[in-house]
């Protein structure tokens, strides 16, 4: 348990980048984004997967620059996509050296480190609801500490032994709890007028972090390593503390593009 | 090559769809979308690896149920995307059965299959340039022809004998200049206000078709497979006949919103 409330610690600095927001926020998402899918691709690697970082580099810079020169512009990000899934398909074309599941792996490193981490951004950018960029963390952070401590406490049925054998049910529903409460107090202290969205936003982006922990697993354990990394000596890699945040990302920046604006 | 001549001539009736656009259009796009994807999954099952096609035809209808409902919407079709990378993600917690492998398959068919193809769809909707959706198999099935006879006749030096074993660089030349007078001439005739950027299109779109048809070479190579299916007797499945249009129609849709709109 000590390790797990030091590793919470970890990422407070963290936090001063998203209180920050603007530059810093976007230069520590592209570096989590660079770090993250480094390590996943490594994991590939493991497994006998050979991506390619150049490909996903290219392609986060072409983001990052798309995004600067036309802001929220989703048209373009399209484009991008298009034109990313196209590059990682010439990946392929040396076929006495790669196959086709090397493409394919530097193309899901593209979409789910990349692309999802850059929501982080987007939210950020948001004109009216940027303040809800917390709620990206909280949800994540919030589910994971209260299923921690709800299945240590009271857990006592199995989630899904054979993909994450030490979750329980009893955990998944503490956390679930843990994050729609910290959102909606969250709502209710900073945006009263959408404090029941945050509420809403909290239970959505609970399932969806839990999700994106099971995620992470799932691409581990087939790669058979049990972190993605050790930038943080016994805490893991950037993609063991961020497997959540990729998911809730997405839900939270959509929710606020759908629902509210 | 009288083979060759048949095959295309097998595209004849679906250039009726193209000239009705608006339903019929979609209704073929939705098809060959379904099809192509089920077909692009077969080849995924031929070397072990079990896609989820229950995923992306649910993935597949609300992608048309969004563009329905709000015709063009980037942000909408981002929030589609998401959603279906994090469902398909889903697909591998169970993971006495399943590995991340199905599920990134099942990925790569929604994007590559479904949402490449759905661009056909778009640029039928452009409401001032629609009528460039002939561009969209225009340069594909010229540069699939000129590439042909061009190399037949004058082919001598192998484009990449380990990939696809028959093509030449004779053949991938001709096969440009081909799309790209065609495209020239269809623009100075029909939109000669745009006919220069017609030409360019034909040229990008040539390059690109032939990344395409080679995309879908080196999948098959992996797969162990000659063909995608056997749908039209003695000519393979969609997937052999719209290879390149899957990867030219997002090139001509993206050049008319970026550099002509």
């Amino acid at each position: 348990m000590k390790t797990r409330i030091i590793s919470g610690l970890v990422m407070v600095p963290l936090l001063i980048f998203v209180y920050l927001g603007g530059y810093p926020l976007l230069a520590m998402c592209v570096l989590i984004g660079i770090i993250g899918v480094k390590e996943f691709y490594d994991g590939f690697r493991a497994m006998g997967i050979n991506p390619s970082l150049n490909i996903a580099l290219a392609s986060a810079f072409v983001l990052y620059v798309i995004n600067g020169l036309a802001p929220g512009n989703f048209e373009l990000i399209c484009a991008w996509f298009a034109g990313s899934i196209m590059l990682s398909s010439l990946y392929m074309f040396k076929t006495t050296e790669r196959t086709p599941l090397d493409a394919m792996a530097t193309m899901i490193g593209i979409i789910y480190v990349i692309f999802f981490s850059f929501h982080v951004v987007l939210v950020d950018q948001n004109e009216v609801y940027s303040v809800l960029i917390w709620l990206v963390l909280l949800s994540a952070f919030c589910t994971d500490i209260f299923a921690y401590f709800s299945g240590y406490f009271f857990g006592k049925h199995k989630l899904c032994p054979n993909l994450s054998p030490k979750k329980t049910i009893e955990g998944a529903i503490g956390g679930t709890l843990g994050s729609v409460i910290c959102s909606g107090l969250f709502g209710y202290f900073v945006v009263p007028s959408i404090w029941w969205h945050c509420l809403i936003m909290g239970l959505i982006a609970a399932v969806f972090s839990q999700f994106g922990d099971l995620t992470a697993s799932a691409y581990k354990r087939k790669m058979g390593i049990k972190d993605y990394g050790n930038l943080i000596p016994g805490h893991g890699g950037i993609m063991d503390r961020f497997d959540s945040v990729l998911f809730t990302a997405p839900i939270i920046y959509y929710y606020i593009a759908i629902v509210l604006m």
